[in-house]
């Protein structure tokens, strides 16, 4: 399935107790519907605050709904912050996280006064100037198969930093800055880091050649700040 | 004063006895801050969930907080879905309402699923196909000097209907509709009554060529429903 969500109100995806997480309004969105106990596989992980327009979600069911009708049943059992658009039939060894072959993030950055209550929970409000070709530039610097530790927050645990970033492109487009980000996975709060990074390069406290050097010291003090999480957008998973 | 609210979360703008309201947030953040006990005037009513780039709030005061000064310092004690954006010294007789000569609204439309889900609250969500260009005809007969009954909703009491609409133009953008309309009053609920009737028109349920009828009915029962209030926005009032 594919699912969208507002995460302003979800202490993040994946479930946790006493708190409210977009995967347990999911699993008791789906336990409702099938009368089963279902155990959600998901493609990311994402912070509390943090949307998504297209979360993959999977899991075993043996309901007879039919395939095309799964998004409007759910829907109708799901607060109006979750979303489910789509839904398949996929082969039983199939998983959403093991399997994504690129995901595609977007962050925003909202730059006008006007207008910004009605953002503040979708975007980072940010009304200072910015120096949005160096910012560019770094983009072009982040592209690439490089270790990226500097850019993953303590507290994960993987294997290898290594990552590839096929596509790091920053646009203005009116009162907004878009980054669209892909890569073939991304770290620990790695979108926020790198979007924090770009902000200093912005401001003109960091310079964009610095980046190179940033990812070559595999160290998380050398990056910038982590951005707010509402200005992150898990776009799309590609498999 | 210049004020931008996200209205999600109030009973409208007007004070009320036991619900929250726009008008209450600033007055108790204009109380703290001067410590005097203000009543504000205020250039248009809005409904419930219903948003504002450029309210117009007026107020009597002897805090000495200079012209300039005062934006920063009452956002430092209102909550963060409502923002003061200008503030400057008007004639003691200004009154916000009684002097606006035009006011300017926005209804949003939001036609795609993708995305939906952080719109919900400040868009009208319509999916379904739309003859924007008979809408786009029918804007143009709304426009001048008409008694504008019909788009009111029960409930106001004015002595006339007779308002002028100088704009009235919807754009399509993106996934976006934009209805741009000004004029120099709105009767109640009259924007939103539009915007219903213009969906009507999108939908084929009517023609755009009804609406001098619809308005030569002078009567609520003529027009189509009332749009969802998310959806509007006071722009700016011009004076």
């Amino acid at each position: 399935m594919i699912v969208q969500y507002d995460g302003s109100h979800y202490h993040g995806f994946q479930i946790q107790q006493t708190v409210p997480t977009v995967q347990a309004a999911l699993q008791e969105a789906i336990d409702n519907l099938s009368g089963e106990k279902v155990s959600l596989l998901f493609a990311g992980r994402t912070d509390a605050r943090v949307h998504a327009l297209g979360q993959v979600i999977a899991f075993d069911t043996g309901a007879t709904i039919p395939e095309a009708c799964w998004s409007r049943a759910l829907n109708s059992h799901l607060p109006a912050d979750i979303r489910v658009l789509d839904s398949q039939i996929v082969p039983a060894d199939f998983h959403p996280r093991f399997q994504a072959l690129k995901k595609h993030y977007r962050y925003l950055v909202y730059r006008n006064p006007a207008g910004a209550v009605c953002r503040r929970k979708y975007a980072w409000l940010y009304t200072a100037p910015l120096r949005t070709a160096a910012m560019q530039e770094a983009c072009r610097h982040l592209i690439g198969t490089h270790c990226f530790r500097s850019f993953c927050a303590s507290g994960s645990s993987v294997k290898t930093y290594k990552r590839t970033i096929s596509q790091c492109h920053l646009d203005e487009r009116g009162d907004y800055l878009l980054l669209d980000i892909a890569a073939d996975g991304f770290l620990y709060r790695m979108v926020r880091i790198i979007m924090g990074t770009l902000m200093e390069i912005g401001q003109g406290r960091r310079l964009a050649e610095d980046v190179p050097a940033i990812i070559a010291r595999e160290d998380r003090n050398y990056a910038g700040p982590t951005a707010p999480p509402e200005g992150v957008c898990l776009v799309k998973v590609d498999y």
